[in-house]
């Protein structure tokens, strides 16, 4: 019986850490879907593609708030499932802590321009954000096949 | 030549509208994406399956911005290209105005829920939020198939 009820627990807890890390996985491929969409219509914006100029504020502040959070959407464990965030993260952490702090140093330099409605500074800060992304995803996220 | 230019002349104008047209619904698609990605993540904090509490006012401010841009999403012509807004936004506007209103006042109620920090209050603000969503998909959105 004894041995039977550590099966059983066994079969738990695996079932329930591997739900845990799944659940990460899961909320942080949604905030990364609202950056995604925040940049997206910010780019938008920015081209002129769209005369929403008074939107950029609430988007660079909705990614300048994300910024904030993202250092915290990768903890051990969240390699697992169905990502693309690469070993890269827990092997290099300060590198990684690096390009957060660039996401919000950038996010942050966006939410600046855009208050101070200056359409260069705004530029600028977009082409910075738009950097700190793609250095990122270019060491941390797997590519697509 | 005078028939000529008037036939460029419509191109060029037919061209620049369906532009125009795609970059409206670009644009929305990027502002819904994030509205979608924060009400994901919304809803694994409010359901438990994360620790990420202290998110829950960002994630809710973000979602009241965006309510409040929603009204201006959905301009005259914008129903063509991919796009799966319907008809039904322009034929009954005031419909439509009230459903973009309950958007502004259930995010805004899930704001003021998760800075009060209560529970109870939280789920009932994230539920009547979830109605709002649905009501406004389910009467103004096509379906996919």
């Amino acid at each position: 019986m004894r041995g039977m009820y550590l099966v059983f627990a066994t079969i738990f807890f695996a079932g329930s850490a591997f739900a845990a890390e799944d659940s990460t996985v899961k909320y942080r491929k949604s905030v990364m879907k609202a950056l995604g969409g925040h940049m997206g219509a910010t780019a938008s914006i920015v081209k002129g593609e769209v005369g929403a100029r008074h939107h950029l504020v609430a988007h660079a502040a909705a990614m300048s708030s994300i910024a904030r959070m993202a250092g915290e959407l990768f903890p051990k464990g969240s390699d697992k499932g169905d990502t693309r965030a690469l070993p890269a993260i827990w092997e290099q952490p300060q590198d990684f802590a690096k390009t957060v702090q660039a996401l919000e140093a950038t996010t942050g330099g966006l939410v600046a321009a855009a208050r101070s409605g200056d359409g260069n500074e705004i530029k600028n800060a977009f082409a910075a954000l738009g950097k700190s992304c793609g250095g990122c995803h270019k060491k941390f996220r797997k590519k697509k096949k």
